[in-house]
């Protein structure tokens, strides 16, 4: 599968200059927190002073999973489509959060197994995947069509800011599985409660998810990992991801789901997480344990675990502060403030 | 002094209206985690069941400190009127935040000690409060003045929400004194780097706010406190916070010095703290121990520790956001989606 390639996202002299106007801002050294990391992180994924963001584009990835039928989930596999309805319809929480924040929403459908309403972009693999439990969740042709789909509809879309969301009940189950996989932590570490399974239903999903590990054990390669336990939103999201780095927008990641998507799209084209900004910690436990062994630090902590895109809508307004900030604050020198003693 | 009387802020009826609402939208229960005890909050302060923002107000209260000539601050005394000048000629950080949110824009001049350029509102109580480590920073006529002035500026702004912003060299100073003698915490736990001291700064900051307690031990109703140890921009601060919750206006409080003025503000008229929401866990230490006594949770930790409303301006976009999902979000009965199994 040829994948775009990457420009470099780390440019020392240009990190070198940003710095240095950080640093002569009206403000003590380093008083803008984490929000000056994400002013310099933005310049050097645009590879330039002064970044500006236009026509934020938010995409929920939308798929159906063969393991939603093994009970893995709190909700109904019908959920599926009548949340993306309800997305369509204006009623979503990422719906809400969109149309207040100016973010223009696209509802992607992977591979919903039912028939949509209009109004989605269709780049349907299949009706679901199979299940994984009994073998590969798709074939390795599937996913490489998933990855090409989600990486030629971003080079089409304007702007230059993707915000990742997804749909799909028993899509974290998928992801734990991948968690386990490209990090080799232990299962039990790499699994929560989704949106809500009680103790019991806990259980149940550590067990199928290790069916789903043993079924599967032979895919090796990050592509053939991916087949086997990823979902079709996840891995057209993956696609997506590599193309918007590839295109320098800047990936606003969510939660869980679509940090799967992240560390495939990593695994796949290593570097594209220079390009991605992570929105929230979220209440899904695994989720902390994957930013660390990403190497990220998330942006909100608000104990969110919708999905949806949610936590990136919730996130956004940080990305333009932070641009602005760079580009309109005074220097200690052009204000005529005194520096520290 | 005659403080404004508070409606009751506290509806078990509407809170159990509001929370069912929220229980019944279409997602998992509690998804949205802390957005929707914001959401609950915002309710509770407009006692409605749809909350609505408009003209949001943020107020940057300026004044200097008779300890700022002690050495506890890293930068000097001049600083307070450059950055009021900074602030009105657009390029503080403050400035440049307002002016991105849509937030309008006030700065007050509630005792500079300087002649400040047009366009700040004068609120002047002194040229700067007395030397607090020799007695008083102020007496009870100039503290009562000051709570006076705040309050009757809040009462003539338009829209229904304040947030609070600051300048103050020093004012840490003050913060930390008012923090002492209003938690009982011992001066260390109170005490930190401020804008940037060092190590021996801390040490000369730490024994002048030490010598400023014992010269005014004998303080000890709030109002005897809040003069002998506080600002005029916290006092004045104090009374703008007694008035909007009196209002029903949210409150929208910052870092370490907006808590000092809230926390004044709980000790002269009990129950305001129920009109405020904490944007975020200063990097300056000794607030998150503040936030812990107070028993509240702040929405933000970015490491930010600038003060001028910073903070404030950048978590703002939640609270529009936590209105639009309660007032926009569809149910599970009116999407048609199935809910949990």
């Amino acid at each position: 599968m040829i994948l775009p390639e990457l420009p470099a996202l780390a440019d020392a002299g240009l990190a070198a200059r940003v710095q240095h106007a950080i640093d002569h801002k009206t403000k003590p050294l380093g008083a803008l927190g984490r929000i000056e990391a994400l002013a310099l992180q933005l310049a050097l994924i645009q590879g330039v002073e002064r970044p500006q963001l236009h026509a934020p584009q938010l995409v929920v990835y939308a798929a159906d999973h063969g393991l939603s039928r093994r009970g893995v989930s709190a909700y109904p596999r019908e959920v599926t489509p009548q949340m993306v309805a309800n997305m369509l319809a204006g009623g979503a929480a990422v719906s809400v959060l969109a149309h207040q924040q100016g973010l223009a929403l696209t509802i992607v459908d992977c591979g919903v197994d039912a028939r949509l309403a209009d109004g989605a972009v269709d780049l349907r693999i299949a009706a679901g995947t199979a299940d994984a439990s009994a073998g590969p969740a798709m074939s390795i042709v599937q996913a490489e069509q998933a990855v090409r789909n989600g990486s030629a509809f971003v080079e089409r879309l304007p702007g230059n800011a993707l915000l990742l969301g997804e749909m799909g009940i028993g899509n974290t189950s998928s992801a734990s599985l991948l968690m386990q996989r490209l990090t080799g932590l232990p299962l039990a570490d790499c699994v929560g409660r989704g949106t809500g399974v009680d103790d019991a239903g806990l259980a149940r999903k550590q067990a199928v998810l290790q069916q789903a590990l043993a079924a599967n054990a032979g895919a090796q390669a990050p592509l053939e990992i991916a087949a086997a336990l990823g979902g079709f939103e996840i891995l057209t999201m993956a696609g997506s991801v590599i193309a918007a780095a590839a295109q320098r927008r800047v990936v606003l990641v969510d939660g869980f789901i679509t940090t799967a998507a992240v560390a495939v799209a990593e695994a796949l084209r290593p570097g594209v997480l220079a390009a991605c900004v992570f929105a929230h910690r979220s209440a899904e436990g695994p989720h902390v344990r994957w930013l660390q062994r990403l190497g990220v630090q998330a942006l909100l902590d608000l104990d969110l675990r919708l999905g949806e895109g949610s936590g990136a809508a919730l996130a956004w307004p940080l990305l333009p502060a932070a641009c602005a900030l760079l580009a309109d604050m005074a220097s200690f020198d052009s204000a005529g403030v005194s520096n520290k003693g």
